[in-house]
């Protein structure tokens, strides 16, 4: 018997891994994100889909609020605890189950961390394709839930393009299999694309068939450098209209000029803008990079076919936020718009911050709009969230969303309802009615539920 | 004021295009499936979003079902018309309403022809990448219902990967809109995937904004001999496990012979089967080839980098089916099963044809493990059904699915149900029930409505 439950709900957890003290659940109130949650009544480790399934058959019957969460490397709270709840730690599910190299997929448990997928189909010259900057730390069940990123999405998508098939424990603790093993699939709604971005709101994602790929042929990687944001855009955009890019960083001049400071990369003060990206290696695509960093008059272009020296340009993207860090505590953020208002949403992030008083720089995912605006702190936290809400208002302003890869969780709410409009919210309100009826998985984050669906004793 | 309908609901539908008469509804029965649809009360042609909305607003009124229609070239059924329903027929809405080879995208009506945005996309050195067969035919909006697939979906996805948004009229009349116009995005519950490949159940796509990619590099393209299927599915195996081919068609022996008949091939009887492929023109992809059919024992392989012979190697696939036309009338079939099954899945459609006394071959996408099993009808239709299901059961028993890019429509409803399993289906029946509280959209097609949700009068 647990010392802090309930006898009724201790006994209704047996088996179960938990954790009560103030010391134990400590590190599950936080994630990465600038959110500090409140403190679950629980946390509970499953090792197992039938654990799972008691957990939330228990939280069901005792209308316990749930929040899933796989490594807590998440940035916009969605993996917080919310107070009296059951933290649903799926970390320890760790099992790659499957790995079938002539079928190009893996099955795997929620906790098993990206990487490891990776380095497991990498003997086989396949890889698991995307990679957020976490992708060491984060879990694929974390990965699916926020539609995770990174740098290769420029090429073959975001974490929606590599999911074959899901396992989901329901609210109500039935496990339902969505999708399966074939790439290809028009046999009713698909139910796997539902349940990847929703973030542990429509159910707990237990399990995953993912697709995995050839590694990319053998690649030219190019560092350019531009006189300013809007010539290195105008490059990128060159670059993807004519070619199918592995990568496309952008990094503007405050980047640029952190980089020079903490690891004397020696881009100098003329230096406005830096573009790392990734072709194939044939003359087609060796021809776009050419004519592309011609397009965005680059003041020098280095491009190489060596894998070391490859290594040591992506480096540098690679090094941006340690970089970055040594100016102070950062927000980091997310904002997507279409590829051909990049640099208009970059002028836009500095515009804002010079306007509020906030140190502002972007990195991009350059090829799919993609801007991780930071603001860098110094304590001024009104004037810090004021420049982060004129950041999300122009992004939407300019056919933008608030979120390209992080996700919305607790942080995004608000500025998720505008961008959705009436419509499209009352829609996303009754799917999560239908799959979670009494609102008890991870409330508070995406979407708000409709005040009958709220837990007892639980207000928004 | 229409002859045929009550007077007030021709006054409900003023100003809408209307067609009631046998001669004028007898196109709108039926698709290119074999299904027979019912005459439909009336055939509604809007030209405009509002009007699809009046039009929806007064079928729920009236409480009278709703089949939405493109082209009429499904192959499931459905987009055949039922008894006493509103055919919607939306294959007037055919304005592209923008294209920004900048931005990489279309936004389009519903009843644009798939050939039409890749011809106005060719001109900016782009393409609409999902190429189904009826291409020069059937309509976006079509495609988008049953997530349609075709020849390049081996790199580029089914249509699923190529929409960023929809705008969507709901069973209320209400207009929704979807996704946007960012190629990323993590922003809430996807509608957008939730809508493709729903088959008009769920709302009714009125329009699309469509990602545009640059068109492929130069391509070399091969046509290679086999002794029989499972070398030409071990050669298609090893060619993508080490490269990204842009299309990998198979062809088994009954469909080389009914080819050398038609027109003349030549490859006579030592071929037992027939790959024709396509990949990048670089080093690393032509050493794929080499490695991959010689994987597969191929008796010959013909490669080349000429545009002109490459389109005719092409045409050999294309001119697969009036090939096949000329041994009888053919029943389609749309399966799916996971690569490394494909060779058991071929040899099966043959041991099941014979099992069955009926002539059966098979065309395939083998890069998706997405077949075209056909059977050459010669009136026996109870042994050709017993077939059919047969086909279908042993793609679902190889872990595979009833379509891969054909949809469910009328014809696959009993099949899905059994592969979805009891959850599934009752979460689907869920988000149908949500969707469509009173079961008009497209009645039959894809889920059976709960009995409580059918409209008045109709029993399934």
């Amino acid at each position: 018997m647990n010392p802090v439950l309930p006898g009724d709900l201790s006994r209704a957890f047996t088996g179960l891994r938990l954790r009560t003290t103030p010391d134990e659940i400590a590190a599950f109130v936080s994630d990465e994100s600038s959110l500090v949650g409140d403190p679950p009544l629980v946390v509970v480790s499953p090792r197992t889909v039938p654990e799972v399934q008691q957990a939330m058959r228990v939280a069901t019957e005792h209308r316990l609020p749930v929040v899933p969460r796989g490594a807590g490397t998440g940035l916009s709270g969605g993996a917080c605890a919310v107070s009296g709840s059951v933290l649903l730690d799926l970390s320890r599910m760790t099992t790659i189950t499957e790995l079938d190299p002539q079928a190009r997929l893996a099955v795997v448990e929620a906790g098993v961390v990206n990487a490891d997928v990776s380095t497991a189909a990498a003997q086989y010259g396949l890889m698991y394709a995307p990679d957020p900057s976490s992708w060491e730390s984060s879990t694929i069940g974390g990965n699916i839930a926020t539609n995770a990123g990174g740098l290769r999405c420029a090429r073959y998508g975001a974490t929606r393009a590599s999911v074959l098939g899901l396992d989901v424990v329901l609210s109500d603790g039935r496990l339902l299999s969505t999708g399966g093993r074939t790439v290809k699939r028009s046999a009713g709604y698909d139910l796997t694309q539902l349940f990847i971005g929703s973030e542990g709101t429509l159910g707990v994602v237990v399990g995953a068939t993912l697709r995995l790929l050839p590694l990319p042929p053998p690649q030219l990687t190019a560092l350019a450098t531009f006189p300013d944001v809007k010539s290195a855009a105008l490059a990128a955009a060159a670059l993807v209209a004519t070619t199918s890019p592995t990568l496309v960083e952008l990094m503007d001049e405050l980047v640029v000029s952190a980089l020079d400071q903490a690891r004397g990369t020696g881009f100098g003060p003329s230096v406005g803008s830096v573009l790392v990206l990734q072709v194939d290696d044939a003359p087609a695509a060796q021809a776009s990079i050419s004519t592309a960093m011609a397009v965005g008059n680059a003041i020098d272009v280095a491009v190489t076919s060596d894998q070391g020296e490859a290594a040591e340009l992506l480096n540098i993207r690679r090094a941006t936020f340690a970089a970055l860090q040594r100016l102070g505590p950062l927000l980091l953020e997310d904002v997507c718009v279409p590829v051909t208002h990049l640099a208009a949403m970059v002028s836009a992030v500095a515009e804002i911050g010079a306007a509020h008083g906030v140190r502002t720089c972007t990195v991009a995912h350059a090829a799919d709009g993609n801007l991780h605006p930071v603001i860098v702190r110094d304590g001024h936290t009104r004037a810090e969230e004021a420049a982060a809400d004129a950041i999300f208002r122009q992004a939407q302003a300019l056919g933008g969303t608030v979120s390209g890869e992080h996700g919305i969780g607790r942080l995004k709410r608000h500025w998720l309802e505008t961008e959705l409009g009436e419509v499209a919210l009352d829609i996303q309100r009754n799917i999560k009615q239908t799959l979670d009826p009494l609102g008890l998985l991870n409330p508070g984050a995406v979407i708000r539920a409709s005040a009958a669906s709220l837990p007892p004793g639980h207000r928004e």
